[in-house]
């Protein structure tokens, strides 16, 4: 599928309704629990999309418009969210993702980015060069892959409780080597 | 972590809303997208959950309460929704499993199920002997199995929409062979 603005932003826009459905007011172990050392909990997916929205997406989109010599971007860190939101509830966290969500969608709306836009270039610090286009559709792939990753996460905590039943259930044996 | 049948019930009651926020509304190709051939779309996941509420979970339990001699479960189709929502709206598949999880869920509550009962056997026609216990996990893991599956299938609508960013983003890689 081509990448269309006004979709992914319709997307994008899902997220934090779909993820407070999902996980709002589940009892502490179903939201701290993981796959493994250095995985995310659910806890974690949420803060690490805060983290997202605070210094990932729109910050690089804005070095891309700058049309500066240097679009490199800064890297990014995976692992800002556990040391940023000790002592959180995973409601305000959700709360709190949803205000920037709004907020940072707001702006994204209000650059009325036309098709030359999208073209423009920036300088992953890993991956290299990309484009704007490139970008905004890896947001909607990365809050896409962390609902998938929390879901796969809260299935996760039941493996030993279904019996029989994990080879027809494939969410189990999903990354048993944990990918992200 | 140990069943527990209210928790259970919490998860089970969040998958209507959670599948409303993620899908309703959006445009036919991201919801008819799959990841190939004998694959579900988005819009298929939905059918197969009615199918599991008409079909499976809540007809299986009953099987193991009326306690008989043969508490052997019937197959389950796991294509029955193909034939039966021809011509039907997302829209009106998202309220109708509403409808039915709501009902189910209230007959569950209404079993007020004890430990004892939850340790009562079925058989499953391939899977062999299992518990009223692990058959009430499965319908939770399943659940969870097919957010993930959708929010996946939407993801990989964008594969070749976000340059190089494919390693790292492994929800693209994730069932390059299907297995669900």
């Amino acid at each position: 599928m081509d990448f269309d603005l006004a979709l992914s932003i319709d997307v994008l826009a899902r997220t934090p309704a779909t993820l407070h459905s999902l996980l709002s007011g589940l009892p502490e172990p179903w939201i701290r629990g993981t796959e493994g050392p250095e995985t995310f909990s659910p806890f974690d997916v949420v803060g690490h999309l805060i983290d997202g929205e605070e210094t990932d997406w729109i910050v690089r989109a804005r070095i891309i418009l700058a049309r500066g010599t240097d679009p490199e971007f800064e890297p990014y860190d995976r692992f800002r969210h556990q040391s940023r939101n000790v002592g959180r509830s995973l409601v305000s966290l959700l709360d709190e993702f949803a205000r920037l969500r709004a907020d940072n969608l707001d702006l994204l709306r209000s650059w009325r980015l036309t098709a030359a836009d999208l073209d423009l270039p920036g300088l992953h610090p890993s991956l290299g060069p990309v484009t704007l286009r490139q970008l905004l559709a890896a947001w909607v792939v990365h809050d896409l892959g962390h609902i998938a990753q929390a879901v796969r996460v809260m299935a996760k905590q039941y493996s030993s409780e279904v019996g029989p039943w994990v080879p027809y259930l494939p969410v189990l044996t999903d990354h048993l080597t944990p990918r992200s």
